[in-house]
């Protein structure tokens, strides 16, 4: 951690990792590419033990500090009302919806959610993101799901803390020792994950207002590592990016830039990971098969999701 | 199929397949205790070509004949305003809005969503469906999703049709004769889906309106069929009961009213199964790795989702 | 009704009856400066009977064929629930949501919601309307309501028929005799409600597509009109313009058109009228103090209403 | 403000003030009976100036403490995308969503809106009011609008101060001193408009939160005075209620309870009044043309609104 990040820092790093034109001129898949038939086949074979995990938060429909916009869930016909949508059967419905680009909803962000400069991933102007839906890079792009192979590095682990503060960053280094701690290795194609122990911080001292005060997450100088290793997803249980940002004018969540716009690789926000390092933890091993399958939305920039890792 | 189906009959298979105190008479998760570790390794054991197949329909924001309550997909922030989001950046976002349990959105109905004479599975009052969210048997239950292997028994190929007409009833023999053809046997804790070619229908005639005109789907002479498989969740193109019902009183959605209150088997309507027929076809193999993920809703009777096969 | 409209026609009606500027180059108010206080003074003098009338239909929670996208109205916690909100007494509430225009919502169209080649009324360009609100000429300028005399116009009655077929199309002669035989004369800063007898034929008959079969509205050449009379606000229990439009390229909808973009004249789409007509001609009275209040929706386009008409 | 306030003292008010079966045992109307076209067209003599003033705040789409659950305001079609819509022509469109019974969104209380005892007004049980919708004085009843004398007491100015603080209280014989200082007198049918200056409060030191904090209201002896009065609605740019309670077991809110449910008075909570307060001062007169008109939702517990004052 030598290197200062600076303003000329990320707009090289930015070209540096750039995957633009390397899928074709009008690719929209972008590191999805590197999840190879042979890669999930392989990432299967994983799930030996048949253990499911959920990765992901509940849906917030309370209103909380770190939640200025919760979601809607709504009863339409309750167990009052059961008889009144059949004849001769009760049948109970309901409403959900969710504005999920927010701080406390696991989501998948799309190619399209973000734009530096004017463009998202491979060079299209955000102007082809509508007011009506996205016209390139939708969450449509990824359809039949992120089927892969997973690998957890718990930071707050390889620290002996229970979580990192917010506003704390995550070195490179830090993510190899965290690989040589866990005996486990990052390679192409991988859903990464990155623990910052968010949860239990929250389970401990109640949410906090994540853009106030801020997150854990990873340093600027972790997204070279990312590009080199060609992680296909990146997720965090909180925003991968590191809160309140390193004060770099115009890269305010440079992770997010330079994934979704440089690399083209989709990030996975505000996972619920305690209970997926505790089964790392049980079985010594951090590697496992991991399903995230968003809603198909036709335009969408990204989808509320619960994704599942098996061992 | 010489047995008429009454309304004697339908109690008396209603009662002949209840898994009420099977479980444990606090037992929310029905048949989903089929499905075990072993199961779920084995399941995982299936992804040895490593593609992914979609099973659901894109969510239907646009109005339609089988769709009378559109989802909302609402751009929040569009390319036109990415700036006004965070300085130096662009941001788009967007909201999903949607009453799943319709004919048009792929959903997972939970054990609440159904009642029989006031009762939800295990023999819980629907009361406890209240209109601030279920109490008892909601989509939390499958919150670390179903992961198992699936089984599709694909009958316009048996029949040698594009598709089912609506309203045709698939018999158990059929199910019994796509399995001899297939060389495939549902088994216990398996994910059965039963195609109607639904889709195929609607690329060549365009969509219909599923209550008036109907559905194919089981007839309810399969429900015993079901149960004695140990199936763990049934899913289907349509709704898995043919609409319009037999006309037997009190039993309008004999499938929906004998799987979730008494076998508690939950379902999975208004998939997308075309593709999945092709991959299934292609390889001659109709079983394979199934994952499906509901959105963890606190108190939802349900989820849309997008549940993916793996080869 | 010699004169065809053509093209040109509609290009130099378009122009000839534009008030931009005629209030400022920062005018977003348009036709409502007709609204004096005087006006509104002398409209309250006309509420000496103190009958009040609503002029709104329902708002249409269930899908019809006229209604693609149905609002929402959604309990939140009914009286299974009631002691839920707050301890010893018990509350009930609800939600509500709506795309407002539709062809079944009765709505208040402001001033930004057309837009004629790329601009809105007095010159702003439509790139004014963001994904995230409209900075130009929102319902915000009518935050204070519409108050002022109302009148109705009863195509039918003059007619003697009970509604007009969708499509028929009303002359500014028409108009003229309605005024003659109804004993009234519209005048500056009036709210012109023109009926048509939609309610009655759907009552009659049943809903319809207002796209695909038609709405009874006025002819392009009422207008002029329309700008002579210098109308405050023109309503109908229709959309003012008749569907299908007559087919000149690029005027589809030529009122909605010169109302709200060269006049500066906010459209009452959808409203319910029978109620009124048949407190007008009960009196026979065709004026009466009219009251519009738009929800105060920052950046909004409209917003749904209920216009009362006070005798 | 001798006596105090008791429970038994509570339920021997709410017994007082008891207007069930004054109208009929089928009656949802409850107050709005003082309301007659005698009292509306006398107030319509009041909109002699012609001046009109909005009672309603903005539709409260940003979170903020005192607005846990933000509308929803979702550009549906924006600028950007604006010749989408149809061939030719420009249109811009949006989405409202709103739980207006925050404490945030001016808005209606229906009388279905509060139970005491398990009772709504005129003594119908609160299971009418299902997760489908309310049977029993819904917001239907209110359909053509509050149309009336219109009086405001503004509580500041009597004490000469900006704003009265959090959980302050106002006692009966205050209202009667600002009837005299601001010689008005408050009569059968009128709608009672109360300020305690909380926009000026916000307006100085930000918003807080009202369940926490609390907001300035009535004292619960001011019950008895309001059923004497036979006022027809009540209004506060509070929720006319005092908050924090008195602490008395059973009566946390007591003039809801009270209005609502005894007396079948219908509340507008959460007014803007500090611009009527203003007109009000500057004319020296504190009555006027009052004008509210819920939005006609089947079912439906209350309204978001934009009340209108016409001098």
């Amino acid at each position: 951690m030598d290197q200062p990040v600076t303003r000329e820092w990320m707009q090289r790093t930015f070209e540096a990792t750039k995957n633009w034109g390397r899928w074709g001129a009008e690719d929209e898949r972008g590191a999805l590419h590197f999840v190879t038939s042979r890669k999930r086949a392989a990432a299967a074979a994983l799930a030996r033990d048949g253990v499911a995990v959920s990765c992901a938060r509940d849906l917030p429909v309370e209103a909380s500090i770190e939640n200025p916009s919760p979601a809607l869930h709504h009863m339409l016909v309750a167990g009052d009302a059961a008889d009144s949508v059949m004849p001769g059967v009760g049948a109970t419905m309901d409403f959900i919806g969710v504005a999920f680009h927010g701080m406390a909803t696991s989501h998948l962000d799309a190619l399209c959610h973000v734009a530096v400069d004017g463009r998202i991933y491979n060079g299209f102007p955000v102007s082809e993101v509508r007011s009506t839906g996205a016209r390139r890079s939708s969450v449509m792009v990824i359809a039949d799901g992120i089927v892969s192979r997973g690998v957890l590095l718990d930071v707050p682990r390889l620290r002996g803390v229970d979580w990192l503060e917010p506003g704390e960053r995550i070195a490179p280094d830090e993510l190899e020792r965290a690989e040589t701690a866990q005996r486990v290795r990052v390679e192409e194609g991988d859903v990464l994950l990155v623990g910052t122990g968010r949860d239990a911080r929250r389970g401990a001292q109640g949410p906090w207002d994540p853009v106030a005060v801020g997150l854990a997450g990873l340093d600027a100088r972790c997204i070279p590592w990312l590009h080199e290793r060609r992680i296909a997803v990146l997720g965090s249980d909180g925003v991968s990016d590191a809160l309140p940002g390193a004060g770099i004018e115009g890269w305010p969540i440079p992770v997010h830039q330079c994934c979704l716009v440089a690399m083209g690789v989709p990030l996975l926000d505000n996972l619920a990971l305690a209970e997926l390092a505790r089964a790392c933890a049980e079985r010594g091993r951090y590697e496992f098969l991991f399903l995230a399958a968003p809603l198909r939305v036709p335009g969408g920039t990204g989808s509320p999701l619960n994704p599942i890792a098996v061992f």
